[in-house]
């Protein structure tokens, strides 16, 4: 009955109150679990219970999700498990700027990214061969308002084809319909350009530059319907100044906006991002 | 007729063209002075030129204000000439937050920003205790709907006799009139919280922890009749989480409030922030 | 038998094996105690386990402590028990410079700082007048090497007399003797300027100016019998360029100085900070 | 005898005396030149000046050339002319690692980083898939205690068969000899990771962790035959935790080396690094 020892991470939220982190250990010792890390966060506000902990153990899984299901029924918890540095089955839409392409790639072929990026979508052919360097299958669908849903058709066909979990939009300049976002709610990660103060509409990089900011910003975030007000999971700036054109500004914006956007898909693919309503709880 | 050498910051803006560094940098060098340190910016796209330049000079001040006068005649020229580290008579405003005043009379007092501050005047009697103690002079000008005006007339014969050459707004809660914001153009300078994305309206930090945000920054900007919307001096971040409350991310804000300010300050009073349009020009 | 809710915060490190965190949490649960925080580390290398976690309860502290009392027993804990927010009973220690001490009652006193600065000594008089404004008591304790004993003992005294538990070294340019570090160990901060690469002996803001650094950076730590060389809590940077000067350095040096002490005090106020050997583990 | 108007980019140094800033500015007035931009720098404790200034005119370069050169006669001058944005014929030297090598090679095609990437010289042939990706030739140059010579020799006709300007080290494992370290003077960037406090000796990641540092960093310096002592051009860190372990460590250290060392590489490459004996002035 015995198996190898995995390193197993669980990842729960629930309604807080009393007994549950104690719940939850005693379930993983009951199976001889060792905790490695364990993190929680009650949110007084909202009323809800955020917990990661990962767990060395002998068990079989399922076994051990069986427990937990048992569990989650009595306390009301969402809940996942899984591997410990498992590559996340990944996809990632572009348009034409590569930045954000080139690092995530990049840094899961060499720098332990756990992701695994088994298709690049782009609605232009211009990054075929970034994709194809890193030996990543690159689907052309082409948007326009006439096609976005069949367009939308075939991006769920290969998001189930391929066992997706994460949707990475890495600079994709359209707009996911509603039915989209809904449909892969929380598994979907995009990256935009932020400032102090925020500017709307076209051509934000001269915007800011009209306004003299001297900060530029990037933010990740989960997609909702909400365009650009999904659920925040990092953030980060970096300076300019007045000798900065517009073009300037935005090559400093690339820079943060590929930083921003690599250490959200970490944290995201190492299950270190809970939702809570709104906002995130991010156990980095 | 040979006088003490003399260390002078001199700083103008004028329209761009051919020449200007060679007149400026003749008009010093024929009366014997060594430039120290030395930066031009010219704006493309208003077509506007600036230079802040120190010199070391042996020559009567007045002598070489003439020849200044003469070129600004010439080239359309606004222009300063001021003794290095000459400390910049100032008025500081409050009201019941201390954070920003206690800052700046600490470093006026013990780490060399070049300001000599001559008064605090506050809405409220709450920080006198801390003006006292560094030995400013505090003065309460309550402000109401009715009073404003009175106030204000207060402010500004305080402002008059004491020969202040800036006003800083310290956490000072109240609007300035217009007519008080044009009266004192370019010489007022304020901090305020900033947010990606910015927020309007009351209890800011409240805001910001609804939408979790991951950063919380600070602006400092020259006051206008557009509220919070003057030429942007200097900003700066921290970061936050989603274990900080809405009382702890003010409690971080207030840290980068003092800081962006002090820097504004330090930066203005060495003369190095010129004014072009609705942006600075920081020659940093 | 019942009393009012209190919010506790518990820390304790003990060799790692599986099980714990459900004793722990087992403890608090059996007594009603509802977790509000709760933050693990498991160090592989060392093999110990640290764990923080605050909990809201309505039974008598004592009777909880007896609880953990047995627990310890069982697990070869090291524990403490305390108040959430109860102000740290601190003393302060300084030399001539006052950044670091104006910062850290400035804080205790507007800005929630969790301590209760009890005594301020000095061994010059220069800073009295710091201390005094904030109501804090001023001992003047001259260092000579002759006199380094009896100041120690007198040191000590006020400790034992004042029941303190931190002490700070804010910028206090005397080195304790071994013994004084053994008996304080792990309750004395100190925070010194730190740069890459980093300079050994006399002027270091000299030495950094010489060798042409870009960052300009400072380390709390706690005091071992190793100068400089104890635990690291914090650090951090700031920019610095070709054109500042070698006071200028320290001017910057001092702004970072005072930020990392006031964090590193934090943390340790609240419980954050643990030992695990010649490092720290830091649960932020 | 007109010319189309041409960008051009002037550096120099020289003693530092009355008058320089209006002789060079007069030298280029009286051709015509406009200044777009200017930044000086005296050194009051070396006694050196330091100037760049870039200037659009329509005058023939030889012609600017003349006069500069006699300008140089007169003063002791050291300068260069260039034209804006021309990029620098540049190699680059890897080993295995290939974090810095692909951040060049993608800010060189997609970002605007005006360097002209001639060659990849590695002493193993791991990085040779991604030279060839963005189309430049891999040249393998093992390196033994025996082959060393021969190596650098190698090395050196490529230098001067392309006629290279810029040699980076983008993570490039081996000593260059002094005898090329003089030869290349001023032309060769390295990266190395840097640490408060610092560490000698061999696996500098894991002293780091062992010390529990909080900040990771790096410097980009000229290469001299002190080892890892030249003049340092560029520095920045990024936080590290009790959690990160040595490799993580590791990975937080690349991003930052890639950073630093493409800030480095674009300064440079902007002509805005000028050597200031151990020291380096950067107009950035």
């Amino acid at each position: 009955m015995s198996s190898d020892a995995q390193h197993l991470v669980l990842t729960l939220s629930c309604p807080d109150r009393p007994g549950i982190v104690h719940a939850v250990s005693g379930a993983l010792a009951r199976r001889g679990g060792n905790i490695t890390e364990s993190s929680q966060f009650g949110d007084a506000e909202t009323g809800l219970f955020f917990m990661r902990v990962t767990v060395m153990t002998r068990v079989p899984r399922t076994e051990l999700e069986a427990d937990l299901a048992e569990l989650a029924e009595t306390y009301g918890m969402r809940w996942s498990l899984d591997e410990v540095d498992r590559p996340m089955r990944t996809l990632i839409m572009v348009s034409k700027e590569g930045h954000c392409l080139s690092d995530l790639l990049f840094r899961a072929t060499s720098q332990g990214l756990p992701i695994e990026a088994l298709a690049v979508v782009g609605n232009h052919e211009t990054l075929r061969p970034v994709a194809e360097f890193y030996g990543v299958p690159f689907h052309h669908i082409p948007v326009t308002a006439e096609t976005k849903a069949e367009s939308e058709a075939a991006l769920l066909e290969l998001v189930d084809r391929l066992g997706i979990e994460l949707v990475v939009l890495a600079r994709y300049m359209q707009i996911l319909s509603p039915a989209l976002c809904e449909r892969l709610h929380g598994g979907v990660i995009n990256i935009h350009h932020s400032f102090l103060p925020s500017f709307k509409g076209a051509k934000p990089y001269h915007q800011a530059h009209e306004r003299g900011v001297k900060l530029i910003g990037a933010t990740a975030h989960y997609v909702t319907p909400d365009l650009d007000e999904g659920p925040i999971i990092e953030q980060d700036v970096t300076r300019a100044s007045h000798a900065d054109s517009a073009p300037a500004l935005q090559r400093k914006g690339q820079d943060v906006e590929r930083r921003v956007l690599a250490q959200a898909v970490t944290w995201h693919a190492e299950h270190r991002v809970l939702l809570n309503g709104q906002r995130t709880v991010v156990f980095s």
